[in-house]
């Protein structure tokens, strides 16, 4: 698959826009919804059957093709344009994390978001030496040609976007594209825009909450080799980050400090924890080198539709709702254990997702809401 | 063998003395002529002819009778007593290192020699939080019940010394015990000794110059279980100790700081090279505990006499020495390429050691000087 290619007719975007705003649809459930009926299209036509059988409490909110063809128009008007995983302007390595973004608004240039990527974040009550350490840091991993990508946050973020300036630095935003966060960093963001670019899943008008923080670090942290944490304090939403980072699979950085600074405590703890000790910008570059060599191939989406052998019948469903409750538990003991079909598990899980009444982890585990 | 009773008679004391005290006999060469000849006494018998045979430029100094006695009254007189590997005040773990000295000369209390120890050394030169965290290191690993071991250097050895006085503190000096450096810390040894303990392998009226602090680092980390550094800038005295601990199969902690605080490049680096990072006494402690169950089993000096098979012929000589060069070479290669048994090679050696001509480095290495 070319990772330079536009996948998705202007029908289709419509219809995977549609999909993913529409209620109890996230991620993973879009994802499955499109491996299980191939196209966004069919998954829309059936989704208020499967809510109804999952046991839905009222009808689902479908996202209506007015209301995405005018989010698309209005972000087109400030700049913005929806990218899918595999086109221009997606990061390629985010497009391989599980719970990618069916569709990511971006704005600003489309190359550096295709480059190797870098995430520095910290703690926003970041000291004098933090910053300076994260401009420096910075800029010499920009010079390297790695784009810095963080979440224009205060402190950290912002001494590592202001540094990597003229190499084009990428922002990942927790809400809407016109609802910048701190608002007193849009003058920042738009120095960034010339070279660089700003990136959310979230519609305009969509005023970032506490919960979208965490769901946007998987963002910085799925798109880069690699998360360097210049302080942070113990409990400290870089350590979020630093832990997302390492589930998915990405390096982790941590600038060591001395054991009096609580600033320190964070980034400390994730040495002791493995994390790689980072002095120079050659502690990271020497260990994301040997991940640079291997290629990054994203699968195109809308994949060749594989019917299931047959449809959920109401003992399938018994059994399996049986099986759920309040803690994890995975796709391949809920196969084994139901004794049944991989397709009719999935499909039973997909309603109840559906219905709102089931939630997705990471790993294939899945509890009841 | 037990760890705990005296090994030495009086005799044996002054003729190990005067053995260790003779030109050209190092800690190593001692265990050599006492492996080789069963006594000190026969090889002090045996040492002109040795040296003679090695090619020795001029007849070797052989420490008196009197001169050792007179050393041992001397320091007996200001409270040190000569005590050998395996008896009561001689740290149990150095004693198994392979260049112990063979009588290191104790002043203040025997146990906490005895005790399990960690050193703490650092920068001189230290800053006031590095200062801070030592002594609360040193006060809680104390508690814990290890004896604090360091060097009575300026900066961070005074601090952990200082702050462990109650618990017994140990000082290994470069110097002979009446010549303390630095001599403003005379008060701090004084009230060291009540509870604790100063050690030095050097006579009396000896003044320490450059070469003995790393010699005597090598007690410092030997005596130990691990070796904590805390602010050590790049190329520091610290560095070499913990490299001696490395090679001694001693643990290695390093206190992180700042890459912005040149104190901290040192100990950053060591953390690097697979250091453990120490923020807590809690993080030394977990370390050392397995190695605190296995038992220190100090075996018994002056061993059963097994006499060479035979003397060494010029013909011998003549094949070793043609071997040997300024590159280090291994006692195992110089026995299997020069076709001779290893008593044979072992006495060739001596012979060119007490002679002057030859140097034992770690591992059993040997080079010509």
């Amino acid at each position: 698959m070319n990772t330079n290619t536009t996948h998705l007719t202007d029908e289709q975007r419509i219809d995977w826009l549609r999909l993913i705003r529409s209620d109890n649809v996230g991620p993973r459930t879009f994802r499955s919804l499109i491996n299980h009926f191939g196209s966004a299209r069919e998954a829309l036509a059936r989704l208020p059957e499967l809510a109804r059988r999952g046991g839905a409490a009222r009808q689902m909110r479908i996202c209506g093709e007015d209301d995405a063809r005018a989010e698309i128009d209005a972000g087109r008007a400030i700049g913005v344009s929806p990218v899918a995983p595999g086109e221009h302007g997606y990061p390629p390595r985010l497009a391989l994390t599980d719970d990618a973004p069916p569709l990511l608004g971006l704005r600003g240039a489309p190359e550096p978001p295709m480059r190797p990527m870098i995430a520095i974040v910290g703690s926003r009550n970041a000291s004098g030496a933090g910053l300076k350490f994260a401009a420096r840091l910075s800029r010499d991993l920009g010079d390297a040609g790695f784009a810095i990508v963080s979440g224009l946050a205060r402190g950290i973020d912002q001494a590592a976007h202001r540094a990597a300036l003229d190499g084009g630095t990428i922002a990942m935003l927790a809400g809407g594209h016109d609802r910048v966060y701190p608002p007193e960093h849009e003058d920042l963001l738009e120095a960034m825009l010339e070279s660089g670019a700003a990136m959310s899943e979230m519609p305009l008008g969509h005023v970032p909450r506490a919960r979208d923080f965490p769901r946007r670090n998987r963002l910085i942290s799925g798109a880069s080799l690699g998360v360097v944490v210049i302080e942070a304090a113990h409990r400290s939403g870089s350590l979020i980050t630093a832990r997302i980072a390492a589930e998915q699979g990405r390096e982790v950085f941590a600038v060591p400090g001395s054991p009096l600074d609580p600033r320190a405590a964070g980034t400390n703890d994730l040495i002791k924890q493995g994390a790689t000790l980072v002095t120079e910008a050659a502690d990271v570059i020497n260990a994301v080198a040997p991940i640079l060599e291997r290629p990054v191939e994203v699968p195109g989406r809308e994949p060749e539709h594989a019917p299931p052998d047959r449809e959920p019948d109401a003992g399938d469903r018994a059994r399996i709702l049986n099986l759920l409750g309040p803690s994890p538990i995975g796709l391949d003991d809920l196969i084994r254990i139901s004794g049944t079909s991989p397709a009719v598990v999935r499909t039973v899980l997909l309603e109840l997702e559906l219905a709102g009444r089931l939630e997705r982890h990471g790993g294939g585990l899945v509890s009841l809401l």
